[in-house]
């Protein structure tokens, strides 16, 4: 039997990403989008206090092109916040507006391939800063959800623990070369959603995002290892350029 | 020719997922919704007292994310039963303000690799209660469809039968290293659905999913013969919790 | 060039899935309903004619889970009875009522792998009895699509004749050991549908499907050569059935 | 850099798939409906004189099974004729009562792997028959698209020329064995559509695209590099059987 | 850690392909219709001039084929001025009688794989103009997104910087015989979509794709290590041709 690297994990996250029926929208009387934008207008609000109590955090961005209009990255502490948190906004008057694109169901996780010290990393506070992170308000942002091969000779989980970790050092290198451009969160989701991780990065410059993922694709952890799901890309939301996003 | 493993099967499975046609249940008018309710209770009621009878199981659990809203996971004695149960679900005014998100038939399995006595299995008080159990009310489900790779020189099919014996032990003491946390039903589906088995977990802890999951991908069983569907996970419902995911 | 197995062909078959919309089942007025359950019974009488003179036959069976509510399997002469059939039945009012969940067009085949005899086998009765079958009314149908491999060096349309011809031998013998247990029908699609052959099977016990597949998978022409579609499984339905099942 | 080999083109090729919406074709009036025939046997009677002109020809057949109900194949000498024609059918009543179920972009292709001869091909007569095909009206048709592989050791772009030239040999010969019962038609859709050729083929007898496709798939070529699309197969349909199938 | 090829990037791209509701289009009434082409026609302008003042490029294309009837190709500065159009667009009268057909997110890249010269090379104006090009009006488009392959012993990016740049080379020399017959624009889409790289050609004759396309494959590049999703090709439309296309 082959080690695992162990890891930590923080809040749980929700991507949920919604496109919007533009022709129902229009269609709606004054009356009803006011209403419905006054709800989504709460919600900011109420996800803004959480976020000051430091006991969640969600980001708002539109997404370019087709595949959704909006993204709402939730953090929580718990699955059931999550799923409360979702049902409450499904039937809210705006999610009538919205039909479902795409979800993304994990956790903020630090593995220990690159664990430094000794003692109970949850009492470090820089460690809990990472797993229960304030997500950026950076203008834009990249997910994506990726696996780890199990292919026939490239299959990661078949590699000594030594090999696995001296690649991912590699990898979290170019990551740190990108500090104070790109902010990274890792999500892990083996058992939770399709995919093995969701990675989210924000930056205040798009081109970033692809300078990082192409540089990485040649470092041999993703060139042999990388598998991945789709990428969305948008732009923040904030109360303001929601609605105007929204104003018809 | 190459050995197959004996198997042992108990009650068959029906995993049924749901999602929820929020839009239209905000604009049934109250009666209809509490008929709608009603009906679903009963159904509820109807299923402890077969529990209670022990001639079939049922679990009701939302779920995280957009994949669906609801599972109900039927274990009952006979196939006829489950689709005598399907239709009546579907005659329901609840039905009308759901769509089908996903569904998996399987039927309760043991295999043998594990097999450690002589005389009728079937003979035996566990043996029958793990074939024909009774769902855990655990605070969460996790469900996944998998199979047993044949990809070339990844052949778990081709593998002589102590090789296969070796590695389900290594990974069942995997499974074993987790009793008390999580609870876990094998479903066997070759010949009854798209893949070859349904993985069901119960924990307290969803975590304990991730970890479980993550930790035997690094078994070989996993690392080179797994292959796996999309994961579904969720929290429990009894009636009060789905009362109140349901009040609008 | 490498040899194909000869091959004799019999009647064409459609199996053709079909979902109910109950929603509007229940909504159609008790006349409406009427008369779609009297056109319906008509189709099955005049299968059942066609089955006594043997120019025909049709099964019918319910599917459990979400994939489908019933399938039609249809044998026919030609492809153009199997075109006007299913326009025919696309026109009646039961019909509006259900929408397309899948279909299979493929024709009964026998392969000379396991050829034993001279002469002219369609002149045998018994040949000609497997090339235009009565479908058999046992409790439970199991249909999937499935291919040979043709990837790298599980290639089998480059084994030489004598291997296919011994592997085929082996897997037949596994068959035949059900034998009184399970009834099979081989439909060819090559040049037809998306897959190389269906699988049609036949029990009164649908343990036993899971039972026959998974012993298949270890037998080297499964394991090393296999591609297996998706798996529809079902409950035998006669007019009585059909009517109780369409009572709302 | 390897060498490809050249390939004459002629006319473009528009494959067009679609499906009847019955229920609201019954729906309709009567005077809506008989609006619609006439259309739809104007548009038959403008393809029949374009076919007289030899300024191009379209062969119109059903579909067996749900993917379709009704093929177009159109050829026309330009991706603007095609266009237009699209757009002027997408126009009528009758298109209202369709939906669209796939559809293919190609042009009639031959490719001098089997080249003979020396001159410019287009001013040879039979070239120019076979570049610019009046369809037949063969009881049935038959398509799929395909690609060669480039799978690692299987790559057939990667063969030298040579080897490509003798495998497309032994192929053109199976093809050729079937003259009289199946009429080939390739059409080259490299840079045009998903798949790299389509294959349209017509006969009299359904059973030879079983017979012709599953002889071919032992040829190397096809064994090791042929990758199949969705395999599309139906009746021939004048002007009297458009309406007997479309009378309600 | 392997080398990266550095890239220069130009404006970002969104490629918004549409499919037209016809059966909609045609029941709305003159009024509606002229306002929604009115609209149209403004944006038309709109982008006409933003192309004057060299700030962006638009190109419009109608689609050959069901997977789509129109493509904008959008070129702007910054992927909040695409998501504005995009908004802009999703909330005329137009969009409400079309659905979202397919969309790819990308920014113009040049690969320094042919670097030749020293300085900064976005003090070049020539390279200037090919990161920020004006789009040709030609009479035919071609779009389709491909990744450079990581499979196992075909793994680009596992390859030596110098390998990668020779066959890049002798890539870049067969794109460059059909200068003055196919425009190509390569468009990069690590971190942003869901292939690595967008190609998006131009030419007056759909057969130059065909003959490009082809030839390419047989080069190592494109043999060995190109992968390829869905091939669009469609014919340009002027505020004319497009206004013809909409008369109903």
């Amino acid at each position: 039997m082959n080690e695992a690297a162990s890891t930590l994990e923080g809040w749980y996250a929700l991507h949920d990403f919604r496109t919007i029926n533009w022709t129902a929208w229009k269609a709606a009387d004054d009356e009803e989008r006011a209403g419905a934008l006054e709800e989504l207008h709460n919600f900011l609000q109420e996800w803004s206090l959480m976020e000051q109590s430091k006991t969640g955090s969600t980001a708002v961005y539109s997404i370019v092109g087709q595949k959704a209009d909006i993204v709402f990255m939730h953090l929580r502490e718990t699955l059931e916040e999550l799923s409360a948190l979702e049902t409450a906004f499904n039937k809210t008057t705006f999610a009538e507006y919205t039909t479902k694109a795409y979800s993304y169901v994990s956790v903020v996780e630090l593995s220990n391939y690159m664990a430094s010290g000794d003692g109970d990393p949850k009492a470090n506070p820089e460690v809990m800063a990472r797993l229960q992170p304030i997500l950026p308000k950076s203008k834009h942002i990249c997910f994506y959800p990726m696996n780890k091969k199990r292919d026939l000779s490239d299959n990661w989980y078949m590699l000594p623990m030594e090999d696995r970790r001296s690649m991912m050092r590699s990898h979290g290198m170019i990551g740190r070369s990108y500090a104070g451009k790109v902010k990274q969160i890792i999500t892990g989701s083996v058992g939770l959603d399709d995919w093995e991780w969701g990675v989210t990065l924000f930056s205040d410059d798009a081109l970033q995002f692809k300078k990082l993922v192409y540089e990485m694709r040649f470092d041999e952890v993703s060139a042999r290892f990388g598998e991945f799901g789709g990428f969305y890309v948008g732009n923040v939301l904030d109360a303001e350029l929601l609605e105007e996003m929204l104003r018809v």
